[in-house]
């Protein structure tokens, strides 16, 4: 006997990425907010003046992608079981991706999920972290190795956050730009290399540009299984570097900027770039203060570690490169392991 | 700026279960089969004669609720990242409900999501458990805390499972579907009462007809936002039966009886239901050997645990209740403490 069983869910889920002051928000029901101890004394009393909730709980964690474990957020849980929230109840996640990413994997897990909002307060995380609905933490394995799709109630990105911000995070967050404009839309890369990305103005114009192109992306496959994956340019070559230099020498966005200068090169021996345009893509990243090279100790070891990141599927290990120069994509899973030891030994040499 | 974002999604989830001997498998991906120190020799062998996979991992967990934790399934977890598994592996859930919710969050968490087969082998599991997605864990605050709504690629109920399943274990099933009929079926009840429910043929239509119940209502309400809660009928004073008696004295079928019992005498008091029928209900549970009675040493005590379990929001506490005789529901929040400490009192005196 076969029982067929059908569960229907909203075809759509919604919601609005604020990029704009941060409004005053009422909330009838009890909020948590989790930051870090760099962000809380930059932002929170601003957001708590802002805030209105029958009980307001600020969870300071410590700052660090270190910090980013299983163990963190059982702590963010077992604070919210303490302060008896319920179902209702509401999680704020002030912070970068690092908090970002616990706080949303922590609402997911409460009570098999309880809402949460993002304000994301760097350039990183606003215009990559708060939208799609990734969150979890990183384990002896690698990185995001555990994790849930969960997407947010709300997104506020107030640009005034960014006025605290280090200039070597923004610049971590400008790669990520330029990854959404390589793979997408080459009208945005020459918006890019045409323009003062220190703006405040221009800097609203690219957070908005890029939100969109990534909620296109995300719109049409949330759970990775297609185009999704083109996010990950860069990102293949960056986890490794970023994991063989125990997440402390590189910013996220700087192991990518090397990760999609790795990815170019490998895409040009493949005719898929020209030189030149893959020197436009070194230029705009190392115009703003990003890393584009990297000493690869060990070519073999580093391909080796491609097999730990979640990525790959079944063993194949899949490439995400400019499929025909900048502003295009594709995804290969078909490349000899000697071509990319080929790039990576080229690296091995580099200094 | 406002950035609206839509995310797409399937508005229907699908999978079958099938009740029937279970069939032949054949996976062109990785697997392991989560079990227990008591299902395995009874049952893993048989499965494993009809599995064929690239590679079938056995992950073998010690038996008892007391193991349903987050450590459980980080263990689990670290054994799949060992074998490496990757986005398109599969987990099993070879045994009862405890092994089906932390095989089911386990996959939920791995890479942020790879797909589960549900293999329940206690009755409870099969009528219950099996349908419907809600994965997790117990912590110290109590039952199923943390944990995900995740579904089941497919749900294979082999009945000859059933064959070496105690006696205690069965009845603790039809605790479950004694719960469906009174909420949702009164002519279901009257099969129940007629009913040898230890026949073979009988189980198989009492099973389907759960299942199907069962699945009417998650497919309303996935989330549990509205009916779903109805299911926890007998589940609120249950789970502070079976956290007072430490998880370890009654099997949560029994607690779920009892929880009824205690249900149906507030319900009787408010005018919902007749004496009569209350004893039908009662009567049918002690036909098939389960409690009906428990001591409660300290009512307001008992009340005030009501307060930790989430189904209460803004602490206002959710009773799930007969509506109006069998196969009929209400919920209700707004129902006196003093009510419901009558009832408790009255349960203090017994013995």
């Amino acid at each position: 006997m076969i029982v067929p069983i059908e569960i229907r869910q909203p075809a759509v889920k919604r919601y609005d990425i604020v990029i704009d002051e941060l409004p005053e928000l009422h909330y009838d029901r009890k909020v948590a907010i989790v930051t870090n101890t760099t962000v809380a004394p930059l932002h929170l009393e601003r957001v708590l003046e802002k805030l209105e909730a029958p009980l307001v709980e600020v969870i300071e964690l410590p700052d660090g992608e270190e910090y980013k474990s299983m163990e963190t957020v059982l702590q963010i849980l077992d604070r919210l079981f303490e302060a008896r929230f319920d179902r209702r109840s509401l999680l704020i996640a002030l912070g970068g991706g690092v908090i970002g990413d616990m706080t949303g994997f922590a609402a997911s897990l409460y009570q098999r999920g309880i809402g949460f909002v993002q304000m994301p307060t760097t350039l990183l995380s606003q215009v990559d972290a708060s939208v799609g609905g990734k969150t979890g933490v990183n384990n002896r394995w690698g990185k995001n190795l555990i994790g849930a799709f969960y997407q947010p109630e709300a997104v506020y990105i107030d640009p005034a956050f960014l006025t605290t911000l280090p200039e070597r995070e923004y610049a971590a967050g400008i790669a990520e730009v330029v990854k959404m404009a390589v793979m997408f839309d080459r009208e945005f890369f020459e918006f890019l290399e045409a323009s003062d990305l220190k703006d405040p103005a221009v800097a609203v114009e690219m957070i908005a540009r890029s939100v969109r192109l990534k909620a296109d992306v995300v719109n049409q496959d949330e759970k990775e299984s297609g185009v999704r994956a083109v996010l990950n340019y860069g990102h293949t070559f960056g986890h490794v570097i970023e994991n063989e230099t125990g997440y402390s020498l590189y910013l996220h966005g700087e192991a990518v900027a090397i990760g999609m200068v790795m990815a170019n090169e490998l895409a040009t021996n493949l005719g898929l770039l020209s030189c030149r345009e893959a020197e436009r893509i070194r230029d705009l990243l190392q115009k703003w203060g990003l890393p584009v090279e990297y000493t690869v100790r060990d070519p073999r070891a580093f391909y080796e570690h491609f097999y730990l990141d979640k990525k790959s599927m079944n063993d194949r290990i899949k490439f995400v490169l400019p499929g025909g120069g900048i502003g295009t994509h594709t995804m290969r899973d078909d490349i000899p392991a000697e071509e990319v030891i080929a790039v990576l030994e080229r690296f091995a040499e580099a200094k």
